[in-house]
């Protein structure tokens, strides 16, 4: 990443490390990855995304775990090498086992495929799915 | 969807017939949607991608319901507006509340977002996502 | 399409007209579609896209109907209703017959799912895929 | 890929051996490549993804080189950097030569092009395209 | 859009009215289009998205009209038709010409096809563009 | 690129120095990126692709680092590294600054997002929108 410094902890403005320190309070951990800081170029579009991200990862309906798989269900359908590497690495973290990988990889394999059998055949949505 | 007839029951050969025939008793449901009609024309198809579905979306380390919300992951990704609909009448029919579904569209959209921005800034993987 | 005044060929300028022509004369059909009329509200943008469109899909290494089949695989991919319609028209005219259409919507299903398979997992480049 | 062992021949279980095998003997070579070793860690979908690519990219009414040629036009318009360098590598074995190669290219560009005319000028389908 | 009922102002809550009449004020107009009165079936998400865009999209170092036509190429990539024409309608009323939007759909087109050529020619990045 | 080769000028045939004669004097540089080295391979495309690109980035009714932030929208959006670097380091050049790249940057990310909100909460358009 050559046009886009990254930015250090040490090398932050009170901004950035006041982000900084709530991403490692919350993750329990004592590191920033790659992503957050490409981001704190733009301690603006840092905060918004970091304040995002911990509202909509929380525990909710949905635990931390089923969430960390939908983003990878996404990122994988994207083709975003970074988003899979950490968002597996993460998953893994929240207790995805082999098991659960494997099979969320089989689910997102056949939907992309069915996704463009839908497509490619002009198949037209049926009444039941309009209620 | 004029190019490609749908094929109903009644006119379908055993072939066919017995693959709806399966749907309707895994599903236990009396009726087919329009995929499967479409699907029928090329009947090597419909069952490899029956079989296919009806092994991956089964009960095992996921529960069905949190592969339904993957599929629809995927689907709101792709922009497939027959996968939208089809698969999110099935998470509903599987017990998908609104405040699961509302969670799942916001972690979808963060993800899509934040793909974007790790790309874009040309974010370099992390050594310990590596690992 | 409200916004985009569709530029029927009575009302067209010579320029447009021109461009008309050819394509009814190179395809031989006595019909506009809508692609054209659409783009013909900016005529450089309609002439250079049928020339290079002209150049493109002539018989070549590979025949018309094949790049027609190939134009269908990638529609399909990017989930576009209108390029879906119209190239799987255009083929069935050039001889796809249902089977050939069949095994196109096999291949572009399975790409579109092992295409995931491989990012998810991570999968290396071989090094003999790289000579 | 770290996360996700490789499976050699030598540690495989008899199930996965078996597929191998069959891939091997199928493919008339005595290798396999990096995507089925990081499947094999699912035998299930290993099993399933091979038995489908199988049936799928066999003779039928489209040649096999048509079909990787179509696996390349997916996997290009995906961004899916193993899926390109394997299925180029594959289809060159087959017997493409670098002036099909060269229309492919251009066929895959002017279609991903005119997707986005199709969509950003909103055209309609046409009533011709819905018979 | 049946299974997601759309929030009225006359039905909303407090909570959800509040973000509406910011939405109002904000863009000077007195009507609330359908993507909010979706979105108000979950007001954590209708105010985080309402208050994020309405951060991105307000007048710095680029202009808010060339702000929308990034929008809207990104839609037109990603073939969303609700989003294509909801900010196509704004980048007019917000002065698009004719002839910028025509070139606005001239560059996203090219760009679809390049992006295409670059990754099935397998091109590798320039040590110069890595500075 | 193994299978690709790298055209450079000195190897290069009359056809081929031509176009890359005309992309140094156009651009004004004295080297030819690895895109184009690709692209010789086939000097039809090589030629076609370039007097498009020549034509449609040309100044206009938008000026031309509006076109390559265009670009890198539609770049982003697709994941296609070389054209992320590509055109990232074009729009440097024709003066894009850190604070135009940070709001580009969210304003692709945002749309992103939205894009998928809209499909899968199954927004309709609004009539509004199809004036």
């Amino acid at each position: 990443m050559a046009m886009h410094q990254s930015v250090e902890y040490t090398e932050a403005s009170a901004e950035v490390r006041a982000v900084y320190d709530d991403i490692m309070a919350t993750r329990k951990t004592d590191w920033i990855n790659n992503f957050w800081k490409a981001l704190a170029n733009d301690p603006a579009t840092l905060r918004r995304t970091w304040e995002s991200i911990k509202q909509i990862m929380a525990p909710g309906a949905l635990d931390p775990l089923i969430k960390e798989m939908i983003y990878i269900a996404v990122s994988v359908t994207n083709q975003c090498p970074y988003c899979i590497a950490s968002h597996t690495a993460s998953a893994r973290n929240k207790g995805m086992t082999d098991a659960m990988f494997h099979e969320l990889m089989a689910v997102v394999g056949m939907a992309n495929e069915t996704n463009r059998l839908a497509s490619g055949y002009q198949v037209e949505i049926d009444e039941q799915f309009k209620q």
